[in-house]
C-alpha cells in the first residue's frame, strides 16, 4: 500500500521540493493558473473560525476564488461552495451509540465551519447517509457494495423526500442558509421498494428541491453497484437555487461524457461529482475526467471523493483472482473544483478528512463560452444523427480498407 | 513570455527537484503508472542509430512502452507508433529555396530516425505541409490563420489525392514501410474549389487509404479558422491498416467528447490529434483533453502539438483589445501518447523539435473494455433520445424549482 502512506497529496510534495520561482510555473502547467487562495489565518473573521475548527478537530480546510471579468449588464454573481470528504470514524465493532455520537461530532463541526465562510452551497460524499433509526453496522454509511450482501446494509436505504437523512439535513440548511446535496441510498416504495443511488437537493430554506439518481452503474472491482440499483430514470435534472444552477452527477458517471454533457444542456452552472473510489483502481483517472467535464461543458465541476479504508466483516472477492478480504481498498481522497476556463484548486489530502471552499463567480461560465465557443461550434444536431443510427441493431461502423 | 522560457517542460522540473524515493510516486499521480522506457541509448540497436540522428540534429527523442495482459487466444498485438512535432526552420524572409532545403533536411532526418525504430505508423503536425511547387512564404506551412488574408496562404492547399505532399508521403511510407498520417490544407476542386483542414492516410505500401476532415472549426483568438474552411463533411472515419485500426480527430476537435466518441463506436484503437494551438490559450486544458478521450473510449490517444512561435509579414488583431502584432504566440508542443488505462507519456519539450515514439499493444483496449465496462454502461440509446430532444427547437430543459 505504498500509495497510502508515502504521500500526503502531490501538492505538498512539489511544495516540499520546487524552488519558489519554479513552483509558480509549475503550478500553472498543472492546475492552469495561479488561483487567489481565500485568506483563511486572519483576514477574513468568520475564516479564522473555521480554521480553528478545523485545527482542533482534526480536518484540512483549503479554500480558493475562482474569478470572472467585470461586466457591465450583469453584477459578478458570486457562489461559495464546499465540498466534504470524510472518513468513517470508530472501527466497525465499537457500540453503535458511540459510533452515532462519533459521526454527529465530526460532520457537526465540518458543516459548523463551513458555515462561518458563509457558504451557500455544500455536497456531502457519495452514500454520505447518517445512520439515526436503522440496524447499522457502521455510523456513517460504509461502501458496502463490495459485499454483494442484503443486510445490515440494505437497511441504509431510506426515503428521499422523507427519510431521516434528509430531516436532518433540511435542519442544517434552515439553520446555516445552505443549499445541501445529500447523497443518499434511497428505498423508493412507491415503486415495489427498489433502491437507488440518490442524491438529495435542498434548498436553503429547507425544502427539497428534488433528487437526481446515478445514471451509470459500474461492475468493476469491488464495485458491485449493479446488485444493488439500476440505472437512473429521472434523467439529467438542474436545480434552480436561489445561488445558481446546479447538477449531480453521481461517481461513475463521470467516466460517461454524454452524462456530462446533458446537465450542461440543461443549464448546470456548477455540477457536483459525489463519488467512492479507490486508489489502486482510479487515481490516474481521477484528476482528469471532472476537469475535462468542467472544459468541454463550460461549467464548474466539484469533484469529491471518500477516504480512508473500510473494513467490512465477511470477506469477499474482487473477481481478480486474489484471495478474499475485508477490506475495499484506500479511498483517496483528492477532492477539487474545476473551472470552465480549464483551470483546478489543488486538492485536499489523500488521506485525511477535509472541506475545500471556493468562492465562485457564476459570470465566468457564459463568458467562457463566449470565449471558446464550445456550444457554438458543438454540431449536436450531427451527433444526433450519429447517435440514431449508432443504435440500430443494423449499424455499421465507417471502416476505410 | 516566461511561460516560454523558465520551463524546458514540466518533466524536467520534476526531476531535477524531487528526491527519487518520492518522485516514482508523484510520476505516477501525474501520468498514471511507471511506463518502461524504450531503451534508446544502447539495448536496441536500431534505436542507438536513432538517439545518434537526434543528437546530431538536434531533436528530442523519447520512446515509451504500453504493455497489455497475456492473452492465451489473441497474440499481443504491438504497434510501434511516432508523433512529431517541429518549428519553422529559417526566418521567412530567407530565400525560399534555402527554406526548402532547410525543411526537407529537418523532417527527412526525423523520419529516418522514426524508421531505425521499426516505427509501424507515424503521424505529423496540424497542416505540417511542405512547400513543392507553390509560392510560399515559409517552408513547413504556417499556421497562417490569425491573418485572414488569402495569398500567399491559400497556395498551401492543395489535393489530398494528388497533391505533392501526399506524393512524398507516398514515396516515404514505401521506403520506410510506415503508415502516414499527413494533416493538410486540402483544395477541393470537385467540390468548387472549396478549401478543408484535411488528414490523409496513406498505407504502408504506399496506398491512399483515405481522407479525414476536421469536423469543428475554431472561432477563438486568432484562431480564425471559420474564414478558410468550414466543418468537415466525411463524419468519422476509421482507417484498417496493417497495424490495427486508426482515426484522426484534427486539433480543435478534441475540445468535443463528442467527436472522440464517434471514433471510438467506429472502431479506432489509436486516435491522433495534431494540432496547433498556443499556449496562452490552452496550456491548462492539454494534457487533460486527449488523456480523457483515451479513458473514455478505450483507445489509444495521441497528441500532437507544434513548437515554437511564427512570425507574419502583416500584422493582426486578436479580438482582445490587444494593439495589431505579427507573432500567433507559441506554439508549445508538448506531444504526448495516452492509454486506455489512464496511463500516458511524459511530453515532449515545451520547446525543440521532437519525436515521441511508442511501443503499444492494442490488446490492451478490449482488456480495459472488459475490466472498466464503459462501453456496455454507456446508455447510447439514452442519449440518442436526449440529442434528438435537444436539437428540436421546442427543447425545455430540465429545470427544477
Amino acid at each position: 500500500m505504498a500509495e497510502i502512506t508515502n504521500i500526503e497529496s502531490l501538492e505538498s510534495v512539489l511544495e516540499k521540493h520546487i524552488p519558489d520561482e519554479q513552483l509558480k510555473e509549475v503550478k500553472r502547467l498543472l492546475f492552469g493558473k495561479e488561483l487567489k487562495y481565500i485568506t483563511l489565518i486572519s483576514k477574513l473573521e468568520l475564516c479564522s473560525a473555521a480554521v480553528e475548527l478545523a485545527q482542533k478537530h482534526s480536518f484540512e480546510i483549503k479554500g480558493y476564488v475562482f474569478d470572472a471579468q467585470y461586466e457591465q449588464l450583469r453584477i459578478a454573481r458570486e457562489v461559495t461552495v464546499a465540498i466534504v470528504q470524510h472518513s468513517i470514524v470508530l472501527p466497525t465493532t465499537a457500540a453503535i451509540e458511540k459510533q452515532r455520537k462519533a459521526i454527529y461530532e465530526k460532520i457537526g463541526n465540518i458543516v459548523k465551519a463551513v458555515a462561518t465562510c458563509n457558504t451557500n452551497i455544500i455536497c456531502f460524499q457519495e452514500c454520505w447517509i447518517l445512520c439515526f433509526d436503522s440496524i447499522c453496522f457502521e455510523p456513517a454509511m460504509p461502501f458496502a457494495f463490495c459485499t454483494r450482501e442484503n443486510l445490515p446494509w440494505k437497511e441504509f436505504a431510506e426515503s428521499a423526500e422523507n427519510g431521516p437523512t434528509t430531516a436532518f439535513c433540511i435542519q442544517l440548511a434552515k439553520m446555516y442558509n445552505l443549499v445541501i446535496i445529500s447523497p443518499i441510498l434511497e428505498r423508493d416504495e412507491l415503486h415495489g421498494d427498489v433502491i437507488w443511488n440518490t442524491a438529495v437537493v435542498i434548498s436553503n430554506t429547507g425544502k427539497v428541491l428534488g433528487k437526481t439518481r446515478k445514471n451509470h452503474i459500474p461492475r468493476v472491482g469491488d464495485f458491485n453497484e449493479s446488485t444493488y440499483y439500476m440505472e437512473g430514470n429521472l434523467g439529467h435534472p438542474v436545480f434552480q437555487t436561489e445561488f445558481g444552477k446546479i447538477a449531480v452527477n453521481i461517481c461513475y458517471g463521470r467516466h460517461h461524457p454524454q452524462n456530462w454533457m446533458m446537465y450542461g444542456i440543461n443549464g448546470a452552472e456548477i455540477v457536483f461529482n459525489p463519488s467512492a473510489t479507490v486508489s489502486g483502481l482510479s487515481e490516474p483517472l481521477w484528476p482528469i475526467e471532472a476537469r475535462n467535464a468542467a472544459i468541454a461543458n463550460s461549467y464548474f465541476t466539484c469533484a469529491i471523493n471518500r477516504v480512508g479504508s473500510e473494513t467490512f466483516p465477511n470477506e469477499f472477492t474482487s473477481g481478480d483472482g486474489k484471495p478474499a478480504h475485508n477490506t475495499f481498498g484506500h479511498f483517496y481522497g483528492s477532492s477539487y473544483i474545476a473551472a470552465p476556463d480549464g483551470s483546478r484548486s489543488e486538492g485536499l489530502s489523500r488521506v485525511s478528512d477535509g472541506v475545500l471552499i471556493a468562492k465562485i463567480d457564476l459570470n465566468l461560465c457564459r463568458q467562457i463560452k463566449d470565449i471558446w465557443g464550445f456550444r457554438m461550434t458543438q454540431r449536436l444536431d450531427l451527433y444526433a444523427k450519429c447517435l440514431n443510427e449508432v443504435v440500430s441493431p443494423d449499424f455499421k461502423p465507417l471502416l476505410k480498407q
